[in-house]
């Protein structure tokens, strides 16, 4: 396409690359902020530049914030003994929008893969073991993923830390206003397993 | 969500004002360009910085452009006779991107909408009409969206432009590649209407 001036090629280049966009979409969203430009496009850059000067992980966790130590871990309220590792910082945002879960996060940054050749010391999982002690941790909640690679990952930290720590993970079930037909059969086998006597 | 820091959250909620992302694509988004913060999302704030101080409209023809006029409207070549009427600038770049069009464009910034008062002032029809003369021009391609306003819209410029040069409009028919099983009666009829002796 030689018809946009270079800028605005440039600019629909980077935005093709976004997750959720593609190249017809990031054109589409370009000239939508461009017609907007005073409104949208200004203040989008601005608000880019803010977050790329202060976004940063946190030391502790891996949480992103705009500090060294993100607001969960610097706040004694949320000292309760209970550490819930994740995946990666979206889940960490999944469960604060629950909001039910009062202990921290320890965020891994990714899953064990044999086939990526990503191990314990890729993943911030040393780290995890230093908290423990460090944070007079009493349970570890495993929230992964419910994919192979997560589940892996869960099974590598449980034995790490067997006879540490308390260590327990999700349930598995039918999920709230899940309807029976739709779901998978491993999801109902695991539902029936763990029945509750009412 | 009062998880995220304030500057991510505003950065959130402006990407989700973004055709074809909604929340919960905007937060995949942001979590991604704070990965890659180095590599993507300070040059992504610098381009579209660049963008909103540079784009603006050609005062001639309506192309968003980094100069006063567009390349094609200051490119003497292009300046054939032809002049090719378009609803917005995505269609502008559809037309160049098939690559066989020589003549210049004019950019209408939408259609007629007697619903959303939209008048031929509200347009850039009375610049059209000048354009006529100015440019010598010697056939006007009415190149607008095959819908109920487009159409309308391109009546009324066939209407206007009656006597003064002449007007053809894009032929209508089967999409190439295009299947008869797949195709609107109305698609059909069109292609039928329009058949040629081969």
């Amino acid at each position: 396409m030689a018809d946009a001036p270079q800028e605005i090629e440039a600019l629909i280049d980077m935005m093709a690359r976004l997750p959720g966009l593609g190249p017809r979409s990031a054109r589409r969203a370009v000239l939508h902020l461009i017609a907007r430009r005073g409104q949208l496009l200004a203040p989008l850059a601005q608000a880019m530049q803010a977050v790329a000067e202060t976004a940063r992980e946190c030391l502790n966790c891996g949480n992103i914030a705009t500090a060294d130590i993100c607001p969960i871990c610097a706040s004694e309220a949320r000292a309760n003994g209970e550490l819930c590792v994740v995946e990666d910082v979206a889940d960490l945002w999944a469960m604060e929008r629950a909001g039910v879960f009062r202990g921290r996060y320890h965020v891994l940054g990714g899953t064990l893969s044999a086939l990526d050749s990503i191990g314990p010391e890729e993943l911030r999982i040393p780290r995890l073991l230093d908290r423990i002690e460090a944070e007079n941790i009493t349970e570890v909640i495993l929230a992964l993923n419910a994919t192979v690679d997560g589940q892996t990952t869960a099974h590598y930290i449980a034995d790490a830390l067997e006879g540490r720590v308390r260590v327990s993970s999700l349930a598995q079930g039918v999920p709230v206003g899940g309807e029976l037909d739709y779901l998978d059969d491993g999801t109902i086998t695991a539902a029936l397993r763990a029945r509750k006597t009412l």
